[in-house]
């Protein structure tokens, strides 16, 4: 392909100067390696309370040359003055103790922990086990999930950026609910996630001999996102939803695979279900509606900020089975935050973030 | 401790016979390895059309010096010259053509196929996709899954040895069934099994590059364990019981890990269910009930002939889960038929197969 | 950071169409997956003979939406039309028989295989056990290490791009001998490949189940890379080298790791011999040298093209150890290969390739 | 195969009696896993201070219903009167501190750690870089390495059982030095160990996310395995001998793969190395030598205690390039202890060792 370029511009750039609070993290590290690559954003503060002190590319060699910024302590007034937009993975709880500080400086906030997802404080506190210090504050703050939210991220200054797993169920769920094509109840979501889901902190499971070829459930019927998809959900079927969550832990670094089950009101086809897709996801630059006879894989959006989804019928039980994937470390985490920074600043939804998955 | 024991004993010992058919794949070394380990039998003959004429050590090296069989080629009257018993592990369909005539001979045998496992041969037609051409044995032969039908198997030859995510299915959900406490609608089993489970054929998908740190699901809906299953869960409840089953794949070498729902039929504690399991397997020396807030994990049983069981009822919704895990290639396949090769030979059930797990 | 931009631009851009000729073995897909991401180029062909009339992306499913290219054949002419520049990542042997044809349509190649690695058509021929029938283009080619010789391969326009074990060993070693800090005697070379090195050819060895939680080594002392890691630190040093190579195959996707053995011509300690290093690669973007005291990790480099390098001094045996890591697929091929590209169309060298290391 | 089988026996039989200190790191359960496959052994106490009051088998849950013991604090008076042998898997530097009061009260003793591995006392604390509280007692130790002492260690209390690394070097080189057949210099072991090797303690790089998909070397010129291995080789050369010695991380549970590289003394081809392997280990029953032509991989060897060594010629280079496998925590560890125990106990140096390693 040849053309003719005649590109005459005159304008005052600003890169929007970016700060990660918590980015020694897996969450955090993944939203500086994503941030890099980001043409309009450029890292100027890293915080860690364990690394102060130390350059960042020293914990993560991989960034070497690439991110050698030195990390530093939490100082929120250094932060103000150094950042417009502030990464806060932080654990859940130590976010709402700094995010009101943050926001009372006027910086845009978005929040990797699960502290500003809930529009009820109750839910949360019951959720959570503990109770909410900035209930003022959650009010201000809109639910981060670009393909549902995308009108109302841009009016807020603090997003509670959602869960890997929530993500990845309520992407797979929410448009049949929304159409009215499933039962609200005997909903089930069966989840699987790599270990980078469980965070960096040192913990028996999660040394390598202790969850290589090996697979186990934990939470059952007490995991937090629980919450977090039946907000949702209910919210798309326009009455209470209440789910079956099972979270798994399975031998790979990255992604989600949530198996989502759900009763026909009617008799449906496969078919006729990925039309329900395509006309909820049919323009979104983020997600794969998978052919009928194919299904995604966790290896077809490793490393990327897409989800892929795909769905089978069971014509015998009229039941549908959807099958969606995302990087939990991406599109459950670090790259929504930054397609939410997208949304905030006012950039193309997808700048920085169209790196094809790693398949390999 | 310390005891004096007087052991007077004139016995006339004859060990058994045993030859391994397609003993070259993965559950035919797995039989070959547990019987080089059984203090009862002695492995006779191995037939591989494949490697015949190759020593068996130099295609699994790990059984060099312990297993160093010349394989042989496919020989009727050889094989029941030279064998008490022999265990059938050749592809679905293969089994049906080799083992009437086997049978014949008068050999016991334990059929590691599908092509025995059935009671209704139209079911085993529909799912299997093609005509069973000894629809008089299959009234001859027993479903071997020991723990249900421990009476019954001693007086057959032929033993229809289960499938791996049927063996996992069914341990963990007959018993509430055959107690009637869960609503036969709405049974859904999510599976994940290692990439043994594939078999050792090549193939794509089960290179190493293409199936580690990944997930995938398959088969949704049309997977042939789905009928064997509902076979035996339909006896348990003594009536139609129809599932959703979906396998996965996960980057392991073996394991099967099935997640199982349910509906309560009325309410019950997670205590209450753990009972009805302890009620029908609390003697049983392979099942392990997990105590209330603990659940197994694959490596608790790795290598060896375990099934280990956990359930957990969500209250809430007044469903139970319930985590069912085995090891396909032992309890799932080899150490099933070894089983069942104790049970029709007189010997005591378990021998041979005690090895605890690797867990490492 | 803020800053006053005024760009007036007037210029014909024209993307370079590329080709990728056996697109779907894992060194094209990962060519494929970097142009995807360069600026500066269009794919316009990808040619697969067993895929043809396939959508690349029904077959590398992370690409979906990002390279939905239907695969060609074979077809020069229609190649030469489309393409300025062809890769082509053929097995080796195949590679000689389309390349002159493609040489004498005026196409830029940037060659994979082993056949135009080599100064000398004997030690080919010896060591690939077969006749080079273009003998005549081996003297048009150029060796397509770039950081060694950068400023010979934009003469050309047809580039043996290096090997993967070969371009690591080479990186860590050559520097020594240039400086003659070594012995040429005694160099012993033992890495370790991950497995897409093995490629995407349907093979035992490569399953899952075979290969992972495994280790081996294989072809010890007549690995073909050898030869070519011979031939090059014998350029280096002067004379000629000859190495102990011990290629292994290690339970992982990426990366290679060679750990490099020499005996020190004289006393010297590990920050002078990283010191050499440094002055050979202080200025090569690609080219990361560890401080004394770190050493480099293949999950530093995975996914990108950077070479990672360190040593460590024995000096009780008056022994360098050195360490050099890099991703097989990226700078020991299709990497390496796009910075081959960038050279010979006069692009900066890095561009497409600064994306970091996945890490996680 | 029938036999006639006339068993008259009378005796007294004592099972001997066996504490395990430390039984809960991985060299511990393991020994805890052979031992109940032990025919002739009897578990009385597992000593653990970080899990006293615990069951064993809900710490390592595929012992439930095997293993079942409580586990006890360190309390000497108590082990003294259990146990007639002690196993003790401490950390090194706690083993010294221990022994002596058991070693008075009576006991048997086979050391895991590498507190009593030396000869010289000074080479002990020149590389673990601590004073020896007993080195009287280490005069009373032998070194358990089975194959090279079988005979002195019956003769002897305390057992100083080798090191992973080392078992797998010396074997791999032993022969090759008393037979004179190679170069004393110059002598490289290149070995690769998988993560149980680092133990159960938490650490960031042994978490799953950290060292799965990657490799490292580690403690080049510095590993405290270098001096026992020394110690080993120069015995056996009858002169001193240094070697290169590097540790690497694979990511893989178990398994020790040694690379070793020494200089041929003389023209010699594989199969006359071979010749000298047969020689000094043809009867041994844990040693597996390959045929010229194959070479031994982990998976040959896992999950059991044998070493399996095979060799490759340089003709090129006269240099000869051995490859050794063992599983760590077996031969490397606990199955060379209970071999050990086999020997001062007066049992069959294999009883309860002979099962064949994993593969799958």
């Amino acid at each position: 392909m040849i053309y003719l370029a005649l590109n005459i511009s005159i304008r005052l750039k600003s890169m929007i100067r970016v700060g990660v609070l918590g980015g020694t993290g897996y969450a955090g590290v993944e939203t500086v390696r994503l941030l890099c690559g980001h043409p309009e954003a450029e890292i100027t503060r890293i915080v860690s309370q364990s690394f102060e002190g130390k350059k960042f590319s020293d914990i993560y060699e991989n960034l070497k040359g690439i991110c050698d910024i030195v990390c530093s302590g939490l100082d929120i007034d250094d932060i103000a003055a150094a950042c417009d937009v502030v990464f806060t993975a932080l654990p859940h709880g130590a976010s709402k103790e700094v995010i009101p500080a943050l926001y009372e400086k006027g910086l845009k906030i978005i929040d990797l922990s699960g502290d500003f997802r809930y529009r009820d404080v109750k839910v949360y506190e019951k959720w959570y086990g503990q109770e909410h210090t900035s209930p003022e504050l959650l009010k201000e703050s809109v639910y981060g999930l670009c393909e549902l939210y995308r009108d109302e991220i841009p009016k807020h200054r603090l997003v509670g950026n959602p869960g890997c797993y929530t993500t990845c169920s309520i992407m797979g769920l929410a448009p049949l609910l929304l159409d009215n094509a499933v039962d609200t109840k005997n909903i089930i979501i069966d989840a699987k996630s790599g270990v980078t889901g469980a965070g960096r902190g040192l913990a028996l499971p999660n040394m390598f001999c202790e969850c290589t070829e090996t697979m186990k459930a934990y939470k059952i019927a007490t995991h937090r996102h629980t919450s977090e998809i039946e907000q949702e959900l209910s919210l798309a079927a326009g009455g209470e939803v209440m789910v079956s969550f099972t979270p798994h832990l399975a031998p790979m670094k990255r992604g989600i695979f949530a198996t989502c089950y759900a009763n026909l009101k009617e008799k449906m086809t496969t078919a006729q279900i990925l039309d329900i897709f395509k006309k909820y996801y049919g323009k979104e630059q983020f997600v794969r509606i998978y052919e009928e006879g194919t299904l995604p894989e966790i290896k077809h959006i490793t490393g990327s900020n897409y989800v892929a989804i795909g769905a089978v019928v069971d014509e015998r039980l009229s039941r549908v089975v959807v099958v969606s994937c995302i990087d939990n470390l991406v599109k459950g985490a670090a790259g929504q935050a930054v397609q939410n920074m997208n949304l905030i600043c006012g950039f193309d939804e997808g700048l920085g973030l169209k790196a094809a998955g790693m398949y390999l």
